[in-house]
Parts: structure tokens; C-alpha cells; sequence
């Protein structure tokens, strides 16, 4: 069987064709421009290459994934101009003749990571990416999230000390929200050049505060297993290291295990797949379309 | 079958026995003293009944709830004098010798609501209690929410903007976390006075403000389908109302579902079993494990 794969992001589009052993035989990367022309070139390139028996997608944000949904497969109230509403899974679906599987683009890495990275074999953890937007996914009891619609850890609501940090945060809908404060968007605009020129230690030691609030509150909400955090943002090598410190000093002993504590290296960590996690993760969903599909 | 439920909490502890359709045969409830004492009262009652066929145990915490753990079964850190790691199903499981299910409070009464109240039929909700404390527990993708440890929801870090509200928390570990702000332990602290005697509308605005956040913070991590907010606290009419209120405004219309719309009282709710959710659950326990131990 040959599956294929697209990671479905907001700024470019990933697409990809394997076997589902953890390969990649081809793959393309195109910018997202509008609906029907970025949808185009990836039925293009599955029509070109082998073709598939499967298709997943690990898409952007928000999206309808509950299955007994008329919506499902679109994605819903998006701010990215032209995309509301898109049903991505049925255009697909239509050009392709192909079972379709569909998730967040985070659970998607989520999923590659605990079939190929830093999460095999465990049953409930999270993976956040901290890149334009902050995002999270993740399993929980084996399964990946879903629940309601599916989490949103970016908009969670953490603490912000205005006299540390005037800074009104970016957020469209909730201003100093967690992706508001912590995300790429958010570092730029508050320190007026992209984060991979930022070299103030002040500028990560804040950075790593932020996002030590939102990984504590996630870790006190899920019990995750593991923590696995990527995204551009997380290429600034001092962040981990700091993340993990202040992690530990929130917990403030309270938590009875080495995770917390000495061993915390092994429980926040970055993603084993690196960029690959996504694509990885998304031709995983298809392979899981394709044996619901024969029951 | 009979089977026995105990809802041990840190101020007293609640023993029934039943059939595990629902109902409360006899029951029983007394002050958590010393360890020894308090379980060798729960062994009493059910030594004094119909002898069970399993118990099922609804524990304070934090506890061990790991199946593969040495200390499976023991509370471990704590705070409470003289019960830090206390082995409660090693010293029933030696006294009864019968099968015994056990889980965090919190999580017993997440499984009582959702075999017979406000979360039937749900795979992934939520269950807060307000009370001395704040604990959360609930379901993800049908199962019991544990992980590394279990939820430890009470802890995470919230907005607190000392302006408005310059108390310092009450939690020993963590000062202003969410259960350092909210609880009935911080009401009382804050406004010198028990709960059921606040009559200031200031204060339970305040009170809702902060149960909102944590609301919206595990909305936002676990997507679940249902709320259920229970605890003493929640006794104050006027508090879940406000709740709702303030949850749907801090969404700003991001989230693209009735249920944080014009559907938030069917969303946000309280429990079905008022203060039985708790012991029905652990009786709920009791019937799982021993469907466990005959295969």
C-alpha cells in the first residue's frame, strides 16, 4: 500500500507519498495561497507520483473533525482570508477516490511522534508547537484528543505581570491569551525584529516564563506522560533548557515524581522527527482511513 | 453481586454498599481521623453488611493510581497529618480480600456522572468540585483521565491581577494558583468569613472570574464535551450563572460552537447526583475491578 500525506499549514503546504513505515518517497512543498489552487497542487502531485490508497490530512485550524458532523473535513471559523469554510477533505475526496483521514495539524504530529519519535508506546501525552501561532495536540488513554471540537491550548488564559511585560500581547481574540504573549507573532512584535534575530537574554528569559505557564497548566490538566515541544520558536537553543527549569520550579514540589524533578530532561523534550512529524504523522491518518475504510 | 463504594475524603468518608445500578443499599459516613482508625471503620461497615463482592475507593490525593506502581493504592504527598503514603488498598485488600478499584475523588465522581447523571454517553468531559480545595478529574476518549499521575487541575496558574485582588493565595505549595484563589479555603481567608456567609456580590463576582479562567483553561487543553461543576462552594446560587456568563465572554467567539454560545447551560453544568456522584462512582469502581480480576 502506498499512502499519502499532507501537512496543511497556514503558510505552506507539505505533501508527501510512503509507505507507512516511517518513509518518505516523494515529497513537495508549495506556499498556501487561495483554496482551490493549493488544494490543486496537492491532488496534482498524488495524481503524479504513485497513486495512493489512502490520503491523510494534518490541516490548520479550527477544524471539524467530528465525523458524524455534515461539516466534517472543513476547516471552520479560520481568520485566514479566503479559507472559511473550506471542505478540504471533500475536494480531495472527489478529485482522489481515496479514503481521507483528518486531524489537527498538531495531532498529526502528535500521532507521527508516537508511531515513529518521542512518544512510542505512550498512552496520554502532549505535543505543542510554538511557531507563528502556538498550537497542541496530543493522546489521551491512546487516543488522540478530539472531545468537543479539539483543544485550543493556544488560547488558554496565563498569567501576565504588566510590569514585567506592558506588552498587549497579539491575539486577535483574546489579546495576552497564551499564543497572544509566547507565539513567533507575539515575539516580533514586541521586540520589533523576528524571534531567530532576537539575542536579548531578558527577551527568552520572558519567553520561557510564558511558555513554562502554559506547558505547567497543560501538564496539570492532561497528567501527559511526556511533553514534546516544537515549532520554529524552539530553534533558539537556550529555551529548552530554561523551559524545563522553570517547569520544575513551578511545580514546586508538589508533584511526587522524578518527571517534575531530576528527570525532567526526558520529559520535556523536542520532537524525535523534527519537521518530519507532521508529514509523518499525516500519512499515519491515512493508513488509519484506509483500515477503518475495510472495516 | 454487592458491591461497596468509599468516598474518602480528607474530612470525612462516605461508605455505601449497592447493587451498581444506581442505587445506595445502606450507607454510612464518619471523620476522616487517623489512618488506621478511619479504615478500620470503612472494614467494620462492610464486615457489618452484606459481605462484597469488591470495594472501589474515590481517594484525596495525591495518589498512586499506577497499576504497574509498588505503591499502587497509597495516598502519597499529602499534606494531611499523618496520611502521607498511606497504603488505603493494601489495608482494605488485607482486611476485605476481595477485588478493589481505586481512583482519585474527583475521578470517582466523574464515573458516577457518567454511568447515571450529567455525562452519560460522554467520552471526554471534565468534573471540577469547589470546595476546600479544588480538584478536577473526567473522561478522555471514554476512559478515566491519568496519565503520568492523575489531573492535578486545582494547581494551574491563572490570570491574578493583584489591582483588583491583592490576596496572596492560600495554597502552601503555590501561593495564587487556581485553588489558591478560588477555593472555599481562599473565600474564607479572603473575606474573613465561610462561604455560605459571603453575601458581597464583589466577591462572588471575583470568585466566578477566577472559576471562569480555570474553566476556560481546561476547555481549552481538553475539549470536552460537558462541564460538571460540583462542590460546597457551588452552593452560592448566583455563582454558576456568572460562571457560564464570563466562560462565553472569555471564548470572544473563537470557539465556533453553541455549546460556548447560546447552548452554555446545557454545557456548563452542575452534577446530576448532587453529593451521591462521588460514592456511586466508587461503587462504579468496585464493579470494574472485579470485572477485571475474573477476566
Amino acid at each position: 500500500m502506498i499512502y499519502g500525506g499532507i501537512e496543511a499549514g497556514g503558510t505552506k503546504w507539505v505533501c508527501a507519498v510512503g509507505d507507512g513505515a516511517g518513509d518518505l518517497q516523494q515529497s513537495v512543498t508549495f506556499p498556501t495561497t487561495q483554496p482551490a489552487e493549493t488544494i490543486g497542487r496537492a491532488v496534482e502531485f498524488f495524481l503524479a507520483n504513485n497513486p495512493v490508497d489512502a490520503v491523510g490530512v494534518g490541516s490548520f485550524g479550527p477544524i471539524d473533525l467530528r465525523r458524524d458532523s455534515p461539516s466534517w473535513g472543513t476547516i471552520t471559523t479560520t481568520p485566514k482570508a479566503g479559507w472559511g469554510n473550506t471542505d478540504v477533505v471533500g475536494a480531495l475526496g472527489a478529485a482522489l477516490g481515496v479514503p481521507l483521514g483528518f486531524d489537527t495539524d498538531v495531532n498529526a504530529a502528535a500521532l507521527g511522534e508516537q508511531r515513529f519519535g518521542a512518544a512510542v508506546g505512550l498512552e496520554t501525552f502532549c505535543y505543542l508547537t510554538v511557531g507563528t501561532g502556538i498550537g497542541g495536540g496530543g493522546m489521551a488513554n491512546g487516543q488522540l484528543l478530539h472531545g468537543l471540537l479539539h483543544p485550543e491550548i493556544g488560547h488558554m488564559r496565563i498569567p501576565h505581570d504588566r510590569r514585567r511585560d506592558p506588552f498587549d500581547g497579539v491575539c486577535p481574540y483574546h489579546g495576552d491569551c497564551f499564543e497572544g504573549l509566547a507565539s513567533g507573532s507575539a515575539l516580533r512584535e514586541r521586540w520589533g525584529r523576528p524571534p531567530e534575530e532576537i539575542d536579548d537574554e531578558d527577551a527568552w528569559v520572558l519567553e520561557a516564563e510564558y511558555l513554562a505557564l502554559g506547558l505547567f497548566n497543560v501538564i496539570c490538566t492532561l497528567s501527559p506522560q511526556r511533553v514534546i515541544v516544537g515549532g520554529g520558536v524552539m530553534n533558539e537553543p537556550s529555551l529548552l533548557p530554561r523551559i524545563r527549569k522553570r517547569v520544575g520550579e513551578l511545580g514546586h514540589g508538589y508533584f511526587a515524581t522524578p518527571a517534575l524533578g531530576e528527570a525532567i530532561d526526558d520529559y520535556i523534550v523536542a520532537p524525535a522527527l523534527g519537521d518530519r512529524a507532521g508529514v509523518l504523522g499525516a500519512l499515519e491518518l491515512g493508513r488509519l482511513a484506509l483500515e477503518r475504510s475495510v472495516g
